[in-house]
């Protein structure tokens, strides 16, 4: 087994490296090469803890395994962050486990990437304005994956909690793009590329926001309750997501469908675009991902960082 | 993370460590405080491959993980053997990975340790015989523990391929016991102590066979459609179970289950015994124990292999 330690991932593991294998899992995903394992999800009743598994199968990248780990809310006593992951990769071919890989940047990395993916494929032409709604430590790398993916121009912010815009300003920055804290309605019609990325239980961007041709990654809801999008808005768009059935159940798309506003059939996979089997935005005014966050994302960029580790000499081999 | 390697479990692992684990597992479950996960099982479509987790989560005991890995039908052809699997256990305080063991020899003990654990708190008063039903690779597993839990002074053995019977003959020699090869009817009239350990996909014991009081450990149905009893003999015997939900659904008791003649409320779990909640065998003149594997007993046996591993400093240390 080679291990690699979550201190190395960040010299490995680059925003590029991380959108190549997000894009082609995806593609094999549509393909039906790829697919997902259904989701284990516990609150062990220990720490406030959520700990479980998401694990699935690229029989085109050849990928096995699972992401094990959680949310353990009190962490910061220990000196560690909440979430806790490690991605573990087994042999297709003899079932064996053949690495062990630090999961929590990854994470990031795969969850930024899947937003740039849909900014690749769905972005209205000639975008220039980026939004990002949501300032936590996620919103960075949303930043500046989107940034690799489309040449912008500006970037328009906003916070539930205004004193953390400096995240979303420091970025901005460091990416050498200009960045104004706006309020949600001026976000909504100026950007034609929106990310949301927030811990929200309610509806924060409103359809009447948002005007003109715009994308818009949402990628804060991943559990039954969250919701950062107006139903009304997700019943007037083109629909994408990573995975349609995890999407109308924890993800954004799950209050449409439970309202009544929008059918599953409506949804399309993201993959199905990279492959050019779905024309994608075509004359749509709005489209949304929902990045929901799958197994298969995890395996991908955790075999992408083990193929790297092994050329760089970094990876430690383990009997086990 | 500390490794253990599979190849120096058998150094560490007893049959004794692993009752121990077992028995405390088991009552930890029948008091609540361990519970084990939804299984993921998975038939990957590639090598015609089962691949799957099963975790759990021991408050008591503080174990938490899974065991990854699954059933690789054509392993000969690369030297391996067909089950392969990993022990990975995760620190409950931080959600940290602390643990990856390898989970072959692991799988076969704690298999062993159940019936054995059954034996001690189900077997008639002065058993005598012990009836092997099965001589595949586990069989040797069950009848050393059974051996450890109960003082027998004979082995009777049946197999569907009475060619593998020297697998029986050659472990009871190394226990000191005499063995004798019977037919089934001579084998559920003699044993006072019955292990049925095989692959049977149809009743091999029948009501018929069993003739006075004895205990039955049915270890080998695991799947939907396997089988080893007539659900005659299960609706007249008392019945206990590692796990109630799993064995009504994939473990022997499916079948009586479905068939109408035992309700689930009649099967008692076996840790209720071991924490001396259930009377056990009371006045029963059958009683059986449905052992269909549940994660907690791998991460049971894990724990106590890194603790032995870690006092003989034969644990690697990795950052991961």
């Amino acid at each position: 087994m080679l291990v690699v330690a979550e201190k190395d991932i960040a010299g490995l593991m680059t925003p590029e490296a991380a959108f190549e294998a997000i894009e082609a899992v995806f593609a094999s995903m549509a393909r039906r090469k790829a697919y997902n394992f259904p989701v284990v999800r516990e609150a062990i009743g220990h720490e406030d803890a959520l700990y479980g598994f998401k694990g699935g199968f690229d029989g085109a990248g050849l990928a096995l395994g699972l992401k094990a780990g959680g949310y353990w809310p009190h962490n910061q006593k220990h000196g560690l962050i909440n979430h806790q992951s490690t991605v573990f990769l087994f042999d297709p071919d003899t079932g064996r486990v053949s690495a062990a890989v630090g999961g929590n940047l990854l994470t990031a990395l795969r969850t930024a990437a899947a937003s740039a993916v849909s900014i690749k494929y769905l972005a209205p032409k000639d975008a220039k304005v980026l939004g990002m709604i949501g300032a936590g430590h996620q919103s960075a790398f949303q930043m500046r994956a989107a940034a690799k993916a489309h040449a912008f121009e500006k970037v328009l912010g906003w916070n539930p909690h205004p004193e953390m815009l400096g995240r979303l300003k420091a970025t901005a920055a460091e990416i050498g793009l200009p960045f104004e804290a706006v309020e949600l309605d001026r976000l909504g019609a100026e950007a034609d590329v929106i990310i949301s990325i927030t811990s929200s239980f309610g509806p924060l961007l409103l359809s009447e926001h948002v005007k003109g041709p715009t994308h818009i990654a949402a990628m804060g809801t991943d559990t039954k309750g969250k919701q950062e999008l107006d139903p009304a808005l997700v019943a007037r768009a083109r629909l994408f997501a990573d995975e349609i059935a995890q999407s109308v159940t924890i993800g954004e798309f799950q209050h449409a469908v439970a309202q009544g506003l929008i059918a599953q059939d409506a949804i399309a996979e993201l993959g199905a675009v990279v492959t050019g089997d779905n024309p994608g935005r075509g004359e749509a005014e709005v489209t949304i991902f929902d990045g929901t966050g799958v197994g298969l994302q995890d395996l991908a960029v955790a075999a992408a960082v083990v193929e790297l580790a092994k050329a760089k000499g970094i990876a430690t081999s383990v009997e086990v």
